[in-house]
């Protein structure tokens, strides 16, 4: 379906780590994809290192069920959600599919904790966590819907490790490369991670060029988006400053 | 996690045929069931066989993605949507995990009249189907969200066939017994199946004497729930009856 | 706050009988009254007689609590619900407070069944009713949010009996007048009934009178609303009438 | 923006008003349109002539303000509802954007009445109507959110005729050629209605032919989608019955 | 309809800097006015000026449909939404109709730059901004439902300049006062601005000699309201500050 | 139904002012209590006591009727929003139901100071306040649906002190104990208070110690949950801490 073994050129993940998630969804929608950000979710934590960016692995939830979803179902270390935290490639994002459900958190500090500690580059799960002052303090990009205080088991059963999934009402498939910024989290499919990265950082560097023009009084005619001269100046501007 | 092979009794799946999914969900609710009604669909045919009764067999979609989810995806006739609709085993409702998206449809007339053809007990989805006119005139059990005339692939990528899902809020694991009449659809854990079939099925014979006495002028005191002396005058009308 | 006891006009509830519902919005309106129509409910049944008119007689529901609202709730005769049911005075709607939940039943067959008994003049929920199918044939007027077959104790406590409710998001006092069409219910308060009641008869009338000359292809311009011309018309063929 | 006053080919409305809008969806997502379909509305009417089919003319709707929108609002015969109705030319549709609000009606039986002598070919609107009883036996095409009894003026102020709108989440634009049928309202932008018609046409032949296959006990492999030699067996049923 | 060149008073904005927009609301309520607080949206920025103020300027959008709103749309340096940015007069506040679609941005960085060198007063929608971490930084007036990354082109079409629409359920005629503090934004309909700004000083005065005497411990019985008392005491209170 | 007379405890109080709210939603899930965590509301201060605790004090608010809820209702001083205010007993904390209306404010400073000068605990609501800025400066817990400038009785009229209410979905008690900390609010029965808090104090231990060994690198198995070994280490630890 997806090819989520394909190899990335050796820069894309460090571009990845410079640009917006706004640019990203501009790129991908130039390229047909309206449905990339992940919705209703925001950033949790204030990590150090900037954009959250890395393959996803996935975690896959269903309802849960009374007799099944008990507090003793922890006592197998097997259950998929001990499983998973355990399981994420170091540098991979988890990806959690909680079906939208507020009601109750996804996992707490402990489990977050755990993650950090492995190596992930981040959690993203489209319900809330528990234990969230804690968890807000952490140096780690936690991207979730906010916090909530009752435990997984009241509404979730985790069921499948590293399948496709939904996440906020976008398609995650295993190997998709996840950035997040202070916005919110945009899913890249795998296969065009490469010339999105590349054309962002283009972007990007053309929008600073704007933006001090704007800032500097110019009008949104002929520089926005740039016409053939402002696209002049823009060539004048970055070989003056070699970038 | 749930013995979805587990034989059921002779008579369980006949005994399921006459009662209600009110009286099922009062059975599951006594044994600390508290979610098995599939959410935000109704009935959408009346079919002559009363209520729908089969094993789950079930296919799960994610959200799609434009560069996948084209019309040609359907040339590969081995694509889940088909693939699913040509396993379903005789005899087993398929039940569709379409999110409780209610924008597009889950499937429509010509996939609803091959499910018939092969034999399947019925039909859950808990999105919309389209060509819901001619699909609510068929002789076959459909339960949905109404009727959406928008393809699946706007919304929806079909990747899974018989795992555990949700749909409209519940958990459905292969094998769990799906019923469903004119008020909706509940699902059985399979392993409970048995039990609850034989219970729901004396419940419903007590309520009828009660109502029988509510109609002819009776307070609830004493009657509903019974206490020993309305018991005891139950036992007589049954004996009486034969039942 | 409101004076349930008011006695009303002699002819006030059979005006009310033969007018719309959204004739009564109107004249409520005109009073500065906005929010009088019931959201989210519909009419279950297609009682004979026409339009439900009768005081209200409430009753409120909390959310359940697992440790209270067990299936033994009910082997007590006085639990509000039961007790609700049996205090209804005959005429009066029994109107509940179910904060719109529609995951569950506000009540079933054998309840609606007393009711009817009783001679209660309608029901009034919003939330859903289960064993709707049942309910539907019922000589009897039933409004609610559909059918749904989980019981009400899985979300819902009974804790009070004819205090002030607010129920489809109106506020019902007892005493207030609450009159249902095929189209959903009104709620008047009790002190407007008898004025409302009387120029909604007359609106009907009028309104009659411009809809046949609409249909003969009259402009609205002039005729509706009407003019002093059209007015003098809508006199001489109420003379002409008798009414 | 879009060209509202293009000329149609001279037998497109002829053939839209026999196809399905399940078919039109399919049509206009080959052509890169997703969103089409007018969301949360069904038809309320059930009117002889079988699909409604014509240019859109359009009405928007704001929210109202409590010192603009009283009764006697309605005292001006140019109040743009009222204008709106009047001013629909003859065989096209009238398309109310009500924001999507549910709580108020959009119009009623006069004004529906109206619009029918007038010669309009229906009316589309993403809100409820009122008198929904009376208008549901109207031999004319109505497409609402069901029905409410309150009046408009308690939520919306007509402001604009014959602008480019938003109903049900699909832009409008006059001219654009609306289409219903029992499962509701597509919309079809006015320069695609003659090859998306004719398209259209020539899928529901196929089919047609597909489904009688498929009713006979034939897989959905090889044909549905049809491979090569279904389309020239298709080819030959046509020939057969020369359509 | 509305005014919208109706002169104001000279200390009329002067007034509305220092008040709070709940007070507004007292006073509009006073007057009959219940919907006047944009709904679903807060203030993204912590602008050193305190209240925005300012009159409306509005923009409307529909519904975008894919082959109008690709990437190429904003080579037109006329697009509507260009050009709302451009011609927002010195001062006034562009207000935009979003339909409180939260899935994609109204705006970004570049574009609140322009608004700002431009002299305008802020900017409100209801729906996101996208860049809003750098937004959040500027000394400038942004109330809009937080941010979201994807580009407005995804779900929006703009189409109208200062025409009266919607935004977060409230009606924004062009000229109305718009005022935001850290709580939100009221709409004040212009005619009503002068009486309403001298109405809200004073009543901010009272609460505030309320405030103090409730902060020593003055119950709420006769000071809150003020019963004549207070009030004299108010009097004195503020003959003794001069206010 | 409840006994919110039972006495605590000497030390339940102090207990849960040091344990998280989503450890006491553990506790109680393992009695059988899913449904305790107040939904869509968030703490707005952040007083400097740490966790809010007391018993509930409740009011109960129904929908509003425009000719009862005009603003000269507050010139009764027994108004039951005033009331409420002056008669919480100190320690005890207000909850409002407030139907979860998120339009309009459930108060603002004025009250929140006098409940605060009276010694309340705390104040929860499941609508917003108002006066949100000045209220969030406030030494004093605050929970509710953030800010709203409207006042209260555009949506709400007070119509009980102190009976069962719900709350954010959750059923609240006269008398259940409340708890606050930065993640929401959870409410205990009365009748639990005292061992749920008992074994959250415990449960926190172990988990801090749990915590310790994941920071230090320990993987789940084995210790989350802990083993008998690492049960064995833990009171070791305990020992050696003294706790």
């Amino acid at each position: 379906m997806t090819d989520h073994d394909k190899d990335l050129a050796a820069d894309t993940l460090d571009l990845l780590r410079k640009v917006s998630v706004a640019t990203l969804c501009t790129q991908l929608f130039k390229r047909g994809l309206r449905n990339v950000f992940i919705q209703g979710i925001g950033r949790l934590t204030d990590p150090a290192a900037g954009n959250m960016v890395g393959p996803a692995y996935t975690m896959r939830n269903i309802p849960a069920r009374e007799d099944l979803d008990q507090i003793s179902a922890f006592d197998d270390y097997d259950h998929p959600q001990r499983k998973g935290i355990e399981s994420v490639p170091p540098g991979h994002v988890l990806v959690l599919d909680c079906r939208g459900e507020t009601r109750v958190a996804s996992g707490g500090q402990i489990l977050t904790t755990r993650l950090k500690v492995r190596g992930a580059a981040g959690l993203v799960s489209d319900g809330p966590v528990r234990d969230s002052g804690a968890i807000s303090q952490m140096d780690f990009p936690v991207y979730c819907a906010g916090g909530s205080a009752p435990l997984n088991l009241i509404h979730h059963h985790a069921i499948d490790l590293n399948v496709p999934i939904g996440c906020g009402g976008v398609a995650v498939y295993p190997g998709d490369i996840m950035v997040g910024d202070d916005e919110g989290v945009a899913v890249i499919p795998r296969h065009l991670a490469d010339e999105v990265a590349r054309d962002a950082a283009e972007q990007e560097k053309m929008e600073a060029f704007i933006l001090e023009r704007i800032e500097g009084g110019a009008m949104l005619r002929n520089n926005y988006p740039p016409n053939a001269e402002t696209r002049a100046a823009f060539a004048q501007w970055r070989k003056q400053r070699g970038i």
